[in-house]
């Protein structure tokens, strides 16, 4: 163990919004009040790196301890069960380690806050700012511990065995994949509904719409993942065939689903844009398939883009993925103030029966900027469906609920 | 009080699938129950009067009937739970009462069971249906009581105060648009985010997005609802008032959308395709607005159209709405044992301070094919938003929460 080091710390959230990256910000809260002996106060940042840079700080410590200096439980409860982003977020990526400028202004305004600790909850995009933040300060001469809370819906984070986000998202997926797969079942008329998820790279999302198989059986006949090639013959096929069983077929597609000359299904259909790290924008895959089975076979079809709602839903969030994002939050702040820095919090999945995660830390350069996809063996051989192994992978990550607070009939948020 | 009317009654619901038709199936099948001096047994028609046409009938007395003849509370709550027309739907109008012989071919059927007790769940179209089947029978020398029970998200029927289903997809509405309201909020961006709920000519969805302004404020910035004209260049002029107060603007619209000329703001691009009732097939209002702020301010835009999950989502169904929804089924069977036929079941809404409901009876014939839109004066001068008055009509709708029932983290429904 290392020397205790003493000071100020700050926590920022960065990237897309989930229904529990304010867990996780709870978690590191309650981490902080709770190692007073190291951490004196912890700031947050309004609107990630790009807040901090600008100096908009709040006084977390202050606004989340009763009077007794405890961490108020209640109101973070409140805080978990908010959707988003409660400090606000960016999509800033920090520049090369050798902008010495950059990184100096940085760590001056460290030092006229004394931070000595640097908590930063995202996804890929922000552990590269963990990784590149913590390596520069190593090389420097200020003593500050930089550590990564991963977040993200689409659970492609590299180096843990699943991502805090991921099981509210997927158990809103499930849920409101069994209720339009039941919605669209009460006609008699032959009918194609597409229901597009979120996935630019990786297919969990869209898996994660295959869970009613193991209850009801409510679930879309089939699943296209970006993780195969897609193609319009089979797919053609693939509706014929499942024609043969029922008149209303629903098909589950992710966002990046691909051809194999690599083009986008969505491709005709999109703007062309790319977002601020030079991912392209996509938008029209369930739309683009809509018209293609239009035109093949002239039956009524129409597609479903699930959009926003499937990543703040936190009206239906996951109890497991709620308390393990909470974790997640306190064990960055221990890994820090037992002297790590230049990590993300991970978890691993114990073998046997029963589900068991244990949290550990990783070097955040090895995690940075890869993508995990769904393996190949999650899907079946003709790649139109995922295999019972990958749902029962994801089945325990949806597990548990916890009651919403209500006002006047709408869930209750915490603004701060 | 009539004599009383010893038979069989078949119920079946029409029309587009709610998260609130299956409670009102729930009292129906309760009332029959309770009602054993009358109703001899209670079938259930597959797919609506279509599927009666092909004499696909289930048995519903049985299945939700307790070994000691009570009916089973516990099955009755789950089939509650179930979204979508648990018995199927169908979109089938019925010809014009001059048109014998298919009238004469229904009766015949009517006989075959000894069906003296016809209830149909469903909107407008299938108030239709009552209105003809019962004014068909009241001319001919059958005996049967025809009792229509109102269904219908958009809450556009004549002659009630709101209808079942309605308040569900609010609250489910209500809940939606504050999670993307803060999911929204987390960038500082210039960016308009379009939502597109529902209703083709009443904006009570939509206005129902404006909810949260009572509680967490974290409402649409505009509400724009299809009962006033849409101005493009007012809502340009809207726009740019709002991003005065917040970079993040989001704005709920109504499918049905109308310039002043009567044209729909999605006309550009629809498909132009009518449903089988001859209604406009309409699509992309919050697409086309999206490509008009593009143009317009080159800023970051975007549409999401809730679509399916706000009529199913029965995860965070109302409390109010299924009880009601239940009682406006049992008063069916009520109503027509004491010996009325032609009338749909209505709520009024008691006035004074607390929220009561009185259940009528009403001439379905005063009712079938009208519109009851959003009254002019529940919308602001500008037409940009829904009054606080409005907003106090739907605020007890949506009262009330149900515990789901989980089965692996999934709502369990029931399959019938």
């Amino acid at each position: 163990m290392e020397k205790l080091l003493r000071g100020a710390a700050v926590v920022g959230q960065s990237g897309g919004p989930t229904a529990a990256i304010n867990a996780s910000l709870a978690g590191v809260i309650k981490g902080a009040i709770e190692n007073k002996e190291a951490i004196s106060v912890l700031y947050g940042m309004r609107n990630g790196i790009e807040g901090f840079l600008a100096e908009r700080l709040c006084n977390l410590s202050e606004m989340f301890s009763t009077v007794g200096g405890d961490p108020d439980l209640e109101k973070l409860d409140l805080l978990s069960a908010t959707p988003a982003s409660a400090l606000g977020s960016c999509r800033k990526k920090l520049p090369k380690t050798d902008d010495r400028d950059f990184y100096e202004n940085l760590i001056s305004l460290f030092r006229k806050y004394d931070i000595r600790y640097f908590f930063y909850i995202g996804g890929n995009d922000s552990m590269d700012t963990v990784a590149k933040l913590s390596k520069y300060i190593e090389g420097s001469d200020y003593e500050m511990r930089v550590v990564g809370v991963p977040k993200t819906i689409d659970n492609d984070l590299d180096g843990t065995d699943h991502t805090p986000g991921f099981g509210s998202a997927a158990k809103y997926i499930a849920t409101v994949s069994q209720e339009i797969v039941t919605d669209c079942s009460v006609y008699t008329t032959k009918a194609v509904t597409i229901v597009e998820f979120m996935g630019r790279d990786a297919g969990w999302l869209t898996a994660a719409s295959a869970l009613p198989r193991l209850t009801s059986g409510l679930a879309p006949d089939y699943v296209y993942l970006p993780e195969t090639d897609f193609s319009m013959e089979l797919f053609f096929e693939d509706i014929e065939e499942a024609w043969k069983k029922h008149p209303n077929i629903v098909i589950a597609v992710s966002e990046g689903l691909r051809f194999a000359d690599g083009h986008y299904v969505g491709e005709g259909t999109q703007s062309g844009a790319t977002d601020v790290f030079g991912h392209r924008y996509l938008e029209g895959t369930g739309k683009a398939l809509e018209i293609a089975v239009k035109e093949k076979f002239g039956c009524k079809v129409r597609s479903i883009e699930i959009n926003l709602p499937q990543r703040c839903a936190s009206h239906i969030r996951s109890a497991t993925d709620i308390s393990e994002s909470l974790s997640c939050g306190r064990a960055a702040v221990r890994c820090a103030v037992e002297g790590q820095s230049g990590k993300m919090i991970a978890m691993l999945r114990e073998a046997g029966e029963e589900y068991r995660i244990l949290y550990v830390s990783k070097d955040v350069s090895d995690i940075a900027n890869a993508v995990r996809s769904v393996p190949r063996d999650f899907i079946n051989g003709r790649g139109n469906n995922v295999t019972d192994e990958c749902l029962e992978y994801i089945l325990p990550l949806i597990q548990g609920e916890i009651d919403t607070v209500y006002e006047k009939g709408m869930p209750k948020y915490l603004k701060i």
